[in-house]
């Protein structure tokens, strides 16, 4: 069970907190940094068992004579790392609505066990709806880093964000 | 725990086993599906606790009156039952290397529980290494699909996949 309580690592953060957080309050250019989660080998292979049963995940014997020398987590439980902090810091709690997806999604590096990881978070773009003017797109530069700023996962996220309302 | 045992659906699949599957084997153009899986209500508030804690994912009672009118799954859970069957009848268990990653991940419709879905692979790109002629890269789409043909997810995968060994 993840159950890590995370917190703003940055210097800087949104100055709407996360209940009164809206559409206008996610300004290009702003970066934070939230964190710190890690995944226990149990962790690993019990995600690994239930959805990507490769060995490298579910099988700490095989995976040390594998191609990283050890168990590694799935990168889908290292996007659910990235998803936990970006719910607890960074995606507003009243204003979201549905996510269209996420562009670009890579792991350039392993996560081992037992290795803290960072959320950094960038604001691309953000841009009024058209056809809905109560609501806006925001893209999202993600990263999740290593104490050695390793990146294990970067991507770009998009939300559909509600604009503060009466603005 | 994601427990179902999954098969293949389509009328083709592949003529090489899972464990005799090599970059050779994917072959362009290809389409074959894979299932299938549901998830209970209570997978899905299991991992919105742990992975994407928002309360249309671990808060029946508030979902009911949310934006879907009841739970739905997070999409990176949905990621998950489609890297399940991916592991389990697409990606080669002896010849798969690390995978750079996924592009245009969507999700065009949510997951309610206990919807039953499978997976549609289609070959989209095979191309040898340049650097290393003993792998190359496959593009897979790949289409998250309920009974009644609504895509819950889709984007396009790609794997590092060794040559047949002597080929």
């Amino acid at each position: 069970m993840i159950g890590a309580v995370t917190e703003v690592l940055s210097a800087t953060d949104f100055r709407a907190p996360i209940d009164d957080r809206w559409f206008d309050d996610y300004v290009v250019g702003e970066t934070y940094e939230y964190g710190k989660l890690a995944l226990a080998a149990d962790d690993i292979v019990e995600f690994g068992r239930q959805y990507d049963p490769q060995r490298l995940h579910t099988d700490p014997a095989w995976a040390a004579t594998g191609p990283f020398g050890g168990l590694i987590a799935s990168g889908w439980q290292t996007a659910g790392l990235m998803m936990r902090m970006y719910c607890s810091h960074y995606i507003s709690a009243v204003a979201s609505l549905a996510s269209p997806g996420v562009d670009e999604l890579r792991w350039p590096a392993p996560l081992r066990p037992d290795e803290s990881v960072r959320l950094r978070t960038t604001v691309l773009e953000s841009r009024l709806s058209r056809s809905k003017p109560d609501r806006g797109i925001v893209r999202t530069g993600i990263a999740v880093l290593t104490d050695d700023d390793r990146a294990v996962l970067t991507g770009i996220a998009m939300n559909m964000v509600a604009v503060r309302p009466g603005s």
